[in-house]
């Protein structure tokens, strides 16, 4: 099954998500935003797409409206929308409610939130991506899981409340583990240490907490309780506050979780 | 160049290490431990070793004797163990200076650091480990150059000093990215839900981080000061205290960072 898409957005799902839908024969009718050249940047990755910086879809073909834009803007912009007849209003967004569609002039309203990280800098394969979808009405929610089955093999069905609790897992597996990279590339850089050094500790660290469970997979001084090295550690980050309290906080809730 | 090597200790690098020797040519000549029922547990994994609870190993064949102890347990151990003329005391820790071993009856001292997470459930590819060495005699240095390239392809020489640096942001890339997880993983159990749902996101963010690097990798409502989002999931994490507290900081720490 075929559908007519339009998105409204030009961030990075907007960005992956477009050629992807194309990709699986959809038609990416439409591609909405405020900046015209942000809207050209999208729809230049895209065989025949409107480019459009008005909210007007009531002429519009497309059946799906999927709007790839960040939280704080899904309100206003599902507020001003006008879709044509039974336009189904979607967002992708896991921490927003599905409520906030409900002052749309949207027949269906429904969530297509796919559970991944996404850079422009980054390629996406959408077979490594689980979509999460939500509706009140059983016939747009087949529809969207049609839509989410011809991007990926993993699709979900999920109540705002358990998405909320699945996007707080995913900020501490995703953008947590990442900045605690980041705060590891800046100790090695501050001291002109080759960062290649960690990195086979970095994916061996990884791998075996996904095959073992992260609880049987943790090491170091925390979980060994030495308190001679946290201290020492401690004492050497004190150029910066705020990482010596990160490093004494997640030191603590290691001891404290084992 | 093939080596008599004697092991003091019988911990999660013991474990490894010891037929990771054996496998690459050496020879294991002791397991040292005070338990011995641990020490037995090493040895079976051994062809031919003296299981040893005693730290006299002045008739020992070995040449290089090495600490794979804990960080607390390394000065006591390195003060009390009788070694025969020209034997080379090593000690295996990241955290803890060459400094501690110079009160040893050591003729020589170094450093032997693998820079990996090493647990018994796991099988560790010496390959992927990075061994950290240092020594203030160079041809002690030479000699735990040739061992450490009979287990991998990589060797580098550092002083104690930097090696703690490399070993703090070891703790924050492995340890502390390993208890985000843990931390993802407990909140989808607290609400059913399934944690492989998640592992696609994991590879995704390592990944991408690993090929980007940490700052460029970056998402996540944190990165994007996404307040009303921050405000939920603190909200949400309120039945954990010191969790939610680790969520603040860490986004802070983002905003901060950007």
């Amino acid at each position: 099954m075929k559908f007519k898409v339009a998105i409204l957005g030009t961030g990075n799902v907007a960005w992956h998500l477009a050629p992807a839908l194309e990709e699986a024969g959809h038609t990416v009718t439409e591609v909405y935003g405020r900046d015209l050249s942000k809207v050209q940047q999208v729809t230049k990755r895209l065989y025949t797409t409107e480019a459009k910086t008005d909210l007007d879809f009531s002429d519009s073909e497309a059946e799906i409206f999927i709007l790839a834009v960040s939280d704080q803007a899904i309100s206003e912009l599902a507020d001003e929308v006008i879709l044509p007849e039974d336009g189904i209003l979607v967002h992708t967004s896991g921490a927003v409610s599905l409520d906030i569609l409900g002052y749309s002039s949207a027949s269906y309203t429904g969530i297509f939130y796919p559970l991944q990280t996404f850079s422009k800098d980054r390629e996406i394969n959408f077979e490594d991506v689980p979509f999460l979808l939500e509706s009140e009405d059983g016939t747009t929610l087949q529809k969207l899981k049609k839509l989410a089955k011809s991007l990926s093999p993993m699709q979900y069905i999920l109540k705002s409340k358990d998405r909320m609790a699945l996007h707080i897992a995913a900020v501490f597996a995703s953008n947590f583990s990442n900045h605690m990279l980041r705060l590891a590339e800046e100790i090695m850089a501050r001291k002109g240490l080759d960062y290649e050094m960690l990195k086979p500790l970095i994916i061996e660290t990884i791998s075996k907490s996904l095959e073992l469970g992260a609880k049987k997979a943790q090491t170091g001084p925390a979980i060994r309780s030495d308190f001679n090295t946290l201290d020492a550690h401690y004492q050497f980050l004190n150029y910066n506050a705020q990482v010596a309290e990160i490093y004494r906080l997640i030191s603590q809730d290691i001891i404290d979780s084992y």
